[in-house]
């Protein structure tokens, strides 16, 4: 029988909390908690779902074994009759993108959003049974962030009652599209629909790419996988795809018609329901992408806690055990503020999540008035979240050392999966943009004593930002939640200002003294400052639901006190990383400035004794994780060594290529040696 | 015929300077780009250096192929008689990690610096004509940046004149050393010398690893590999190996004596060879890595800028061309600081290589009064230099969109391949503490009448540069490289000046009021602080050595303004990202700080039309590039969709799986399903 050791065990007995209080504040509430914890076992007792020697597959092994994966997952979701939460908690835990996971996030999620009643009823019924298999078929090989721009057409042929869908260029080709290249029977795609020569913009149409008998692609349907991806695992066992299709004809009521429609006589017509509910979905869309971020990043920082630990290195003395690594400052400086982090990003992931649903309620009831703020916020929260978590993924892995660049640590897998998190469903860049312009559109109306509300209220009080000085005097002060806030609505409040202020004295290119000319120059030429505006904003934004969470009541034996702990760790740590904006708007002194420094320093040593349980709180089985390095019970080396000889370059003593390449070189018979 | 196209023919034409003379900056010398011209060309026109399908091979086949490479690569260098030089550019541009490249970087340097003069003479004729292939084994599984840790011992046997080399615990276990898990003959072993039960510290032993006839490994010895690491390719060409050793005997006289030795009779005696040695390697093997980086760093920066003249997205008016992504402000803001970045590199490289040769010469005669000075400089940009690389080949993969995160567009791997360089030879950041211990006593000295010199003469001048004030009051100040440089200058003193005060305040944890033990726990404490303190001199160190080149005689109409303006976006650019240290140190004003950002945008605009010629002058070939956005010819499309057909997954019509996995979900046959 294996000897259970606990390499952790001291780690855990120091902590100053109730751990198993803390797992339901991390999962949201006692209903999420149970349910992540059932499914999350169920999926790592099961034989099927191993992971190992996963970065060891070839691509076509790879592809299949995920396809076995999908098929075991779905007969579980049947037999066990799991509710939807349950699925989709097992798909996330299976923790291997599949191509029909875009079926269940994107393909069902359009019909439904812009499907008419009636195609609901056909399409649905079919989805949900995966009778048939969908994807979302819209980035183009030429076009990804200007849908506008898409080239693929759709045109009614009143004859036949048809659209005629066309690739007619080879940048139209969609190109992209997860689980389109191998797998999907049908797909929603986007094209310009064209009604008697008229160009009427982009809409979906559902098509039909493969045979339901054989799997073969139907006439006119060019279909394939567009080759490796970042990573060895990652998302290469997707098949994001490429589609050509040389005059496909759909049956009219294959567009989809909720918001727009075509009728049989070829008149384009726009119906009465609003055309902001594709915002809706956006959100959504976007919502879900923010709490995956808190999600991933977590994964991240929990394996590097565990393995900074378990590591030691130097400051031995008379031959007893080196220092952990996790005591080193440098070490703290850089995990304790990530693993700040993902409980930040969780807290407004939570947020998000019930915007959405309000924004929802309000749509349905034709309350539009939300929309352009719930619309920023989950835009510039998307890209603030995806782009730290990115680059959090790679910190944590640099911060486990040498061993961290090993597939068997987790990480270099976690990286390479999560980083298209930064450019798909809206580049960060661009979206930041997005976030600007609603920003300064915010500060400039207000004079026109409109009211402000929600989460630019703050910008409502701009005068008085504009004139305030922080009050901080000794380090103490900077553990005071309000004046952290109020520091962090100074510097986004002035810098937008600023922008919106620089904007308006800009002169345009060609002289032209038209505002809006103007202003849109402005702003192409100001957008370096504008995205830094937005950041400001966001990262404000999550400040103040952490803030609010404090404020919430919060059960188990010190939970509380650890929450107040990381937020002053993921604000201070920000200002500190920040202190260029809040320095340059004098929303604080140098002197404040180095008074947080000393704050951050005493937070650092308050969270050192709780930060393994705080990474327990996540209750990640070692099967999620995947992660040697990040084992719960710590004993890392080992299973670093044992993991080594599985890989196929062991299997024989004497490397394949030896006689033809190695043997040559070495007794110098190269000359005739055929290479 | 294939036609010959150039998509970026406008883009070379608006070039205001001549691309061929700045080839020759940028290769160092006419010698130096002639060279690596041919040896470049040569190689991208062998078909068995052809990259073609390299991210779809399995392990086994890449590192056969590898052998295959390496072999190909040695018999041309027999076979065209190459010069030393050749041969390492030749090995460079085949551009894959070779089980061999230790042989030649790390095992044969080690048996020069540390060998007597007749262990040289028995080694190296059996190395350089590859009658041995040796590695360098140092690391072990529990030990990496602590040298002085390692657990492997090396026990003298007086009775029969020999070592007995053991691993005595798993983590001592020998692991990552390339060239050891499969390739490699012999080994320079790290061990703890220990003579008549006395440890006398780390050594280097020179050890058989495997038989010469059969390749099998000797009795005693236990190796393979260490498995998968990061990436599709990158170092998984590379056997990364594991060793145990099970009390293998060697001959005394391969314990490497040049520094230390062992006499017959077990004495373990210091020769007069001075230790300092050790450090002359380490910064010439540091000083080569700075040049790699500015290397790795070009080749993204050269695919992002080519695509982003490419790629088109927004702004088309009535049916016309899209706007290129290259004239997006926010994509000039994070690429065109890069582009700066790999010129200012290249230069503080070059600079490098003429301190190495500098300081081997003093240390020949036995003046080692600059190794500190140039072990910091070395230590320093080799962190600066590597990290900086990894974010910029990651983040000019972002630039590039979706399509960056296709393996063949080259980024991914690149970046994989290139992140290690943050953690061997010296971690990043324990290198940078190095550095801030070096400044501190440099700045502690100062009372003390010591004349500085070199990199640190401006500390010489701290009394000044405590009270100076920046006197930018224009934009356009901001192009005068002598007050950017005063800048950097105040900024780095002032923050060193106030780590050296602040450690001298700072309490000992136990209030013992001994000096030294103050001033560790003070180091300790503040090590965040140092970290930024070393930063800022690095960067320092590298604007002005750039602001060096700039007064040198550069031949080539509008070359030298080419440089002026590089090096104004790159001094500049940092400068606003680390406005947060300009600004808390007084060293600027916050309206200084914005004129700063207002310079930087005219910058981008006068090098925007020199962009694509400014890595045109890298000289590189596609095939080195190996990335299908960043052709020369920018025939970006088609080549992409052709690259994705090739991908093992389209090689069926319906794919591996469809009749076991997708059939019976489709069917709703999974019930009966075997899975």
């Amino acid at each position: 029988m294996e000897q259970v050791v606990d390499y952790l065990a001291d780690e855990r007995r120091k902590a100053e909390f109730d751990v198993e209080a803390m797992k339901i504040v991390w999962a949201g509430s006692k209903h999420d908690f149970d349910v992540s914890h059932r499914i999350s076992r169920l999926v790592a007792s099961d034989p099927v779902f191993s992971k190992d020697g996963k970065a060891r597959l070839g691509r076509n092994e790879a592809f299949k074994n995920t396809l076995r994966k999908s098929a075991h997952a779905w007969k579980i979701i049947i037999e066990l009759r799991l509710t939807e939460e349950e699925a989709t908690k097992l798909r996330d835990f299976v923790d291997e993108p599949a191509p029909i996971d875009m079926h269940w996030d994107m393909f069902i999620p359009t019909i439904i959003g812009q499907g008419t009643e009636e195609q609901q009823k056909k399409w649905l019924p079919l989805a949900y049974k995966l009778q048939i298999i969908g994807c979302y078929a819209q980035t183009e090989l030429g076009h990804g962030s200007n849908v506008q721009g898409l080239e693929t057409t759709a045109k009614f042929d009143p004859k036949t009652d048809e659209f005629i869908i066309n690739s007619p260029t080879l940048t139209s080709s969609k190109w992209w599209p997860g689980g389109l290249g191998r797998v999907s029977t049908h797909a929603v795609v986007h094209a310009r629909l064209i009604t008697d020569g008229q160009d009427h913009g982009v809409h979906g149409f559902i098509v039909q790419l493969r045979s339901l008998d054989d799997h073969s692609p139907l006439p006119g349907i060019t279909v394939g996988d567009i080759g490796m991806k970042f990573g060895n695992g990652a998302y290469n066992t997707m098949d994001n795809g490429v589609l050509r299709l040389d005059h496909v004809r759909i049956p009219r009521n294959q567009m989809l018609m909720r918001v727009s429609e075509v009728t049989r006589e070829g008149k384009f017509m726009q119906s009465d329901v609003p055309r902001q509910l594709v915002y809706g979905t956006m959100v959504n869309a976007r919502q879900k992408i923010v709490s995956a971020a808190s999600c991933a990043l977590s994964r991240a920082v929990c394996v590097a806690m565990r393995y900074s630990a378990v590591r030691r290195q130097f400051g031995s003395q008379d031959g007893g055990l080196e220092t952990q690594v996790i005591d080193y400052k440098t070490q703290q400086s850089r995990l304790f503020p990530l693993l700040a982090t993902t409980y930040a990003y969780r807290f407004v992931g939570e947020w998000l999540k019930w915007l959405y649903k309000d924004v929802t309620q309000r749509l349905q009831s034709c309350d539009f008035s939300t929309l352009p703020e719930a619309h920023a916020c989950t835009a510039g929260l998307k890209s603030l979240t995806t782009s730290t978590t990115a680059d959090g993924i790679e910190e944590c892995r640099k911060l486990c050392g040498g061993h961290g660049y090993l597939c068997s640590s987790g990480l270099p897998e976690l990286f390479a999966f999560y980083v298209p998190a930064c450019t798909y469903e809206g580049d960060n860049f661009v979206l930041l943009l997005q976030v600007a312009r609603f920003l300064v559109k915010t500060v400039s109306q207000m004079g026109s004593g409109k009211k402000l509300f929600g989460t630019t209220a703050y910008i409502g009080r701009i005068e008085y930002l504009l004139q305030c000085n922080c009050d901080a005097q000794r380090a103490e002060d900077w553990i005071k939640p309000s004046m952290i806030l109020e520091a962090f609505e100074t510097r986004a409040a002035r810098m937008s200002f600023a922008c919106a202020q620089n904007i308006s004295k800009m002169p345009s290119p060609e002289e032209e003294h038209v505002l809006i000319k103007r202003s849109r120059s402005g702003f192409t030429e100001l957008s370096c400052d504008l995205v830094e505006a937005a950041v400001a904003h966001c990262q404000l934004l999550v400040v103040s639901k952490f803030k609010e969470k404090l404020q919430q009541n919060t059960p188990g034996k010190g939970v509380k006190e650890q929450l107040q702990l990381l937020f002053g760790i993921y604000a201070l740590s920000l200002l500190h990383k920040h202190q260029g904006d809040f320095l340059s708007t004098g929303s604080i002194t140098p002197r404040q400035a180095s008074l947080v420094n000393d704050q951050l320093r005493s937070l650092y040593a308050q969270v050192r004794r709780n930060a393994i349980a705080l990474v327990d709180a996540f209750n990640y089985t070692d099967h999620y994780l995947g992660s040697v390095l990040g084992r719960y019970d710590g004993n890392v080396y080992p299973n670093l060594y044992n993991e080594a000889w599985k890989d196929p370059l062991n299997d024989s003593v004497v490397p394949d290529g030896y006689r033809e390449y190695i043997y040559p070189m070495l007794k110098q018979k190269l000359t005739n040696a055929k290479l």
